[in-house]
C-alpha cells in the first residue's frame, strides 16, 4: 500500500506543484483523492497507472480539486477501459459532475457511477471502508477516511506446540479458520490465532479550516493528509477563506494522535526552496510531519 | 512576435508532451490556439504570462483541445483579471463552452465573450485579422489564419534627397502620411514611401486530414503549424480518424509554399528520442520543417 502525491499545490498550479490529487494504491486498485487539472499527466509521470484507478473521491467543487476529471475519464476511454469507475462526491454535486463529464465529443464504453456521500456516511467495499464527514470550508466539502479491513490475527506457534499439534497441513486449516480434531481433541482457530489486527487508515482533509469534525475523523489514524496552505503569519486570511495554516495542520495531527502527517495544498506563493523552512515550523508542533512535494511516494507499512 | 509551443502532443498527455496549445505573442497580447488540459501550467513554465491572453481560438471540442479552458479562466479570476477574454470557436459550440466554463464554485469579475466563427469568416481586430475555415476532421473543426495588418512602406532616402527635401521634421511628416510643401512644391507621402509591406501570417490547422481548405488557407503564409500525428506507416489509420501523418503535413507545407512548418499533435506513442528521426522524414519533403517540442519558442521575424 502506497501513497503517491500527484499534486501538492493549492488554488492554481505553479511550475513546481500541480493542483491537488493524491493516489492511494491498495493491492491492485488505486483510489484517487481529488483530481485537479493535469492529474492525468502527473499520473503518467508517476509509478501509478491511470488505468488502475478504481475510485475517485472528490472533496468539493473548487476547480483545483476536480477539473482534471473529464480529461482523465476521456483518456481511460481512449485506452479502452471497460470496468466501471466510481466517483464519490458531496451531496448536491452528482448532476453537475455528470454534466461536466459529458461535454465534448468522445465515446466511452465503461460506466462512471457517481455516488453522493452524506456527512458521517461510511461505505464498505471489498477489503476496506470509506467514511466521509463534512469539513469546514467555504463551500460544501467532505473529508474522507480510508480504513483497511482488519487482518487476521497472528498464528501463535508456541500455543500450537503446547497443544501438541504437528506443523503442516493442520496449521493451514486453523489459519484458514477451520476447527480441527487432533488425537481426539477439538482445536478451534481461536485457540492458536491472536485477535484480528487493525488495518491501515488514511485520512484526507480536503480543504478546511481547522475543525473538530476532521480532528475526530483523524483520531489514531496511520496517516493524516491535511491541507496547510500558508505560513502562520497569514493565519487570519487563510481561516477567513476556509483554509488552515501549516502549523494548524500540525496541531490537528498532534491532537488526533496520528502516526504521520503529510501537509498538502501549499500555496503557489511558496517555492520548493521554502519547503524545508515551512516543514521545520510544523515539526516543532508535530515531529512526524512531511510537507509533501509532487510525485513523492510513501509506502504505508503494515501495523504489527 | 513569437510562438510558444505549450503542448505538442495529441490525444492524451505523455511525460514529455502535454496536449495541444500554442501561444502567439503579438506585441503585448497573447493569442492562444487551443487549450488542452494542463495548458495553464505549461504557461507558468513558459515566458508567456497567462494574464496577457487576449483571445483563445478553439479548433474543436475534442478534450485534448479545450479541457484546459475552465482552469485557465478560473486562475485568471483568482488573479483578479478585469479585462474581457474572447474565445473564438466553431458554430454550435458556444452554449456548450459557456456551460462548461460555469461548472463549480468560483467568482469571476471579467467577461468571457464566446464567439462562433463560420467557415470562411474573417474577423478584423486592431492590428491583425483572423480567418477561419473548416478543416477535415471527424467532428466540426476549424483551422485559423492569423494575418498581421500590413505595415507602412519603407521611406526612400534616395528619392527624398533627389527631391531636395532636407532631413528632419519634413521626413517625419511624410512618414506620418502628411503631404508637405517644400520650396513651393507639393510632395505627397507616396512620392517617398514605398508600398505597404505584408504583415506576418501564421496558419494553424487544428486536427485534420490533409485537405484542400487548409492548403488554400496556408498559401504563402510565414508559418504553418500543422498536425502530424504519426509516421507514414500508420497513414491509413491516421486518415481514417481524421488525422495527418508527419509526411502529409510536409506535403501540405510544400504545396502551400509556406515559409516554415511546425508539426504538432504528435502521438503519445512516440518518445522525444523519436523526434529527430520523424523530423528527418518530413524534411525530405519540406526542408524547413520542425517537429515542435513542448515549451519551444520561435521568434517570428518581420518580412523585409
Amino acid at each position: 500500500m502506497k501513497l503517491v502525491f500527484l499534486g501538492t499545490g493549492g488554488s492554481w498550479p505553479s511550475k513546481e506543484r500541480n493542483v491537488t490529487s493524491i493516489a492511494l494504491q491498495h493491492n491492485r486498485d488505486v483510489i484517487l483523492m481529488d483530481c485537479g487539472e493535469g492529474t492525468q499527466r502527473q499520473l503518467m509521470k508517476s509509478s501509478v497507472s491511470f488505468m488502475q484507478i478504481e475510485k475517485i473521491l472528490i472533496t468539493h467543487l473548487h476547480g483545483d480539486h476536480f477539473l482534471g476529471l473529464p480529461g482523465l475519464v476521456q483518456s481511460m476511454a481512449l485506452n479502452n477501459r471497460e470496468r466501471p469507475l466510481e466517483i464519490l462526491c458531496p451531496i448536491g454535486t452528482k448532476d453537475i459532475l455528470n454534466l461536466f463529464l459529458s461535454v465534448g465529443y468522445f465515446t466511452r464504453d465503461f460506466d462512471v457511477n457517481i455516488r453522493e456521500v452524506s456527512d458521517g456516511e461510511c461505505i464498505d467495499f471489498a477489503g476496506y471502508s470509506i467514511k466521509a464527514i463534512s469539513a469546514d470550508h467555504v463551500v460544501p466539502t467532505l473529508a474522507y477516511r480510508f480504513e483497511e479491513a482488519p487482518r487476521k490475527g497472528l498464528f501463535d506457534l508456541d500455543k500450537a506446540k503446547q497443544l501438541g499439534i504437528p506443523p503442516g497441513r493442520l496449521y493451514s486449516k486453523l489459519q484458514n479458520g477451520e476447527t480441527i480434531e487432533y488425537k481426539g481433541k477439538k482445536i478451534t482457530p481461536e485457540m492458536v490465532i491472536g485477535p484480528k489486527r487493525k488495518g491501515r487508515s488514511i485520512v484526507y482533509s480536503g480543504d478546511t479550516r481547522p475543525c473538530e469534525s476532521v480532528l475526530e475523523l483523524a483520531k489514531e489514524c496511520d496517516i493524516l493528509i491535511h491541507e496547510g496552505m500558508v505560513d502562520d503569519n497569514l493565519r487570519d486570511k487563510a481561516n477567513e477563506y476556509g483554509h488552515s495554516t501549516i502549523t494548524q495542520a500540525a496541531e490537528i495531527a498532534k491532537k488526533a494522535n496520528v502516526g504521520r502527517l503529510f501537509i498538502v495544498h501549499i500555496s503557489p506563493r511558496y517555492t520548493l526552496e521554502d519547503t524545508p523552512i515551512l516543514e521545520e515550523k510544523a515539526k516543532k508542533i508535530f515531529p512526524n510531519t512531511t510537507l509533501a512535494i509532487d510525485l513523492m511516494e510513501y509506502e504505508v507499512k503494515l501495523r504489527e
